[in-house]
């Protein structure tokens, strides 16, 4: 070995021994908008020690797959799912192709504000407002609509856009399953087109880690260029006994952690935590009627009834907003 | 600044320079049994190009999407598609519980071991072996069926496990594109469940890297215990048109690279290519009658018709088994 190898080799063990002591010394706050207690520690001692070698319920980083309701769960869902309020814009936007909407149920409500009567309709009414406004368009096109309404929707509680309806706690979470070889995935009952839009800037979350509910697409050539026209017809709906099945169609591997905020997020609590092996599973619970909303058992949006009776005996966690959630908003600490 | 830090300054500067020198130095032959040649060539001009940053070209790591198709292409599909052989070992196996199938065809055939016959019935009756096979169990059931079978099974020409009839070339090709930051993905109109068995370990894909045809799946609850149940009704079938299809709902992105064998990879090549920016497609032909098997035009099993018509004037390459691939079995070299 001549004095250059030598060298080089003394070079690349200090190297590794400099980036050893610079992974052990990390002791980074990852969740500062987290409250201490019993919660924020059972989140940091089960990360940590199911991606630590050597600890025992260490798994492999194949295996460690992190999935998250979106609505209630990573960002607001009051007053309003924000993917019908796009809906609503959207028919508001194309009313004037469709003059036959002025006498037509629910669009008609829609047109007139009359928000009680598009309820009314029911969930038949609501799928009717979805297909008519999210389909016979290609996906390329949908995608450029959504993104320019994202640009100009405001909140209308808050006057921010729907993007900065997410919840501070929750990206720290994220970004920290990430830092220790976690895989995050959304899975939620909106649409998986919907959400690809902004989930990849607001969240990290690339496209291929959405799962949602789906219209069937079609294959077609326009002017020889082959383009995917959403059909106005439900492909999958990605909710309640759905969310399992929709894991299984797109991750195929069971998760380790689940959290979400309603009862149609229990089925996917259920199927994560029955696995081997450490698993975790939250809600989070809206309790908060200062800084964002209070519902659980009685709201028709992001009901938590069934899932409040059984989070204990499950040992589930139940992360409360007023009390484990320094900060709900990030731009509340601007 | 102390001396200690002065220090742990300097050695983070030599890690750096260090770990920039050993990438730079990187002049391994990723390719080793790839003939040298124009499709050679091709491929690792553009790997490096849309990889490397300040090339012309250059794609962001997000967006290094490849996908391939799995029969035909990764894995061996003569004399018949290996999950077709899966199949027929299964109704074998299952024939005691169901005496009816003795005078019921397609499985009279098969227990008779007439292929002539159960190909006689067309895709019905191979649709019906399927179902027959594949349904009407747990996902958990069916992957461990589907892993007994993989140990046991032999190919009828080679004697070979159906894992080791992978294309050596290919499997080179995916760990080099994985190695310049590509994602690499299945998309075969084989099952996703049952390539999902064996693809992390044999090609280094993951399971949410697997997209496939599928049957649906129904959640519930067997003493207490949460299953998903493979129902005997074909979910979505992944071949053809189908494939931008399954594409755009697993990934939600348009691939960089996509490889294919047969026709039924066409429209995957198509998409992939009417993207923006730098697109690599490539056809993989069988005419190779002495390593592998030679067929294309008329063949029943993996036909390339319209694709060898087009793949010139589209800009496709095709890659020619016989005089691109030095080896074409990893066993072949044993």
């Amino acid at each position: 070995m001549n004095r250059v190898q030598t060298l080089s080799r003394a070079v690349g063990v200090i190297a590794l021994l400099w980036c050893a002591a610079a992974l052990a010394q990390d002791t980074r706050d990852w969740l500062p908008s987290w409250q201490a207690g019993a919660n924020r520690d059972a989140l940091i001692e089960f990360i940590e020690s199911t991606s630590t070698p050597g600890e025992q319920g260490y798994i492999k980083p194949a295996e460690r797959i992190a999935v998250f309701d979106n609505d209630g769960t990573l960002w607001a869902e009051q007053p309003l799912y924000f993917q019908l309020v796009y809906a609503i814009d959207r028919v508001k936007e194309l009313a004037p192709e469709h003059p036959e909407w002025r006498e037509q149920m629910p669009f008609k409500a829609v047109l007139e504000d009359d928000m009680n009567a598009v309820f009314a309709g029911g969930e038949h009414a609501l799928l009717e407002l979805v297909l008519a406004t999210h389909a016979d368009i290609t996906t390329e096109e949908f995608a450029q609509s959504v993104s320019d309404w994202l640009k100009t929707a405001r909140h209308p509680v808050t006057g921010r856009p729907y993007t900065e309806m997410v919840y501070q706690p929750m990206l720290e979470l994220l970004l920290y399953l990430r830092a220790n070889g976690y895989k995050t995935f959304i899975v939620s009952g909106g649409g998986i087109e919907f959400m690809r839009v902004f989930a990849e800037r607001v969240y990290g979350v690339p496209p291929q880690q959405v799962i949602g509910s789906s219209v069937s697409t079609r294959y077609e050539l326009r002017d020889g260029k082959p383009v995917l026209v959403r059909e106005p017809r439900i492909n999958f709906i990605d909710d309640k006994e759905g969310k399992p099945v929709g894991i299984n169609q797109h991750i195929g591997r069971r998760p380790v952690i689940a959290f979400g905020n309603s009862d149609g997020d229990f089925q996917m609590l259920e199927w994560t935590t029955a696995g081997e092996g450490p698993r975790l599973a939250a809600y989070v619970h809206h309790d908060d009627a200062e800084r964002e909303w209070a519902y659980d058992r009685n709201s028709s949006i992001g009901k938590l009834d069934r899932g409040l009776d059984e989070v204990a005996k499950r040992g589930w966690l139940l992360v409360s907003m007023a009390e484990d959630w320094k900060t709900v908003f990030s731009f509340e600490s601007n």
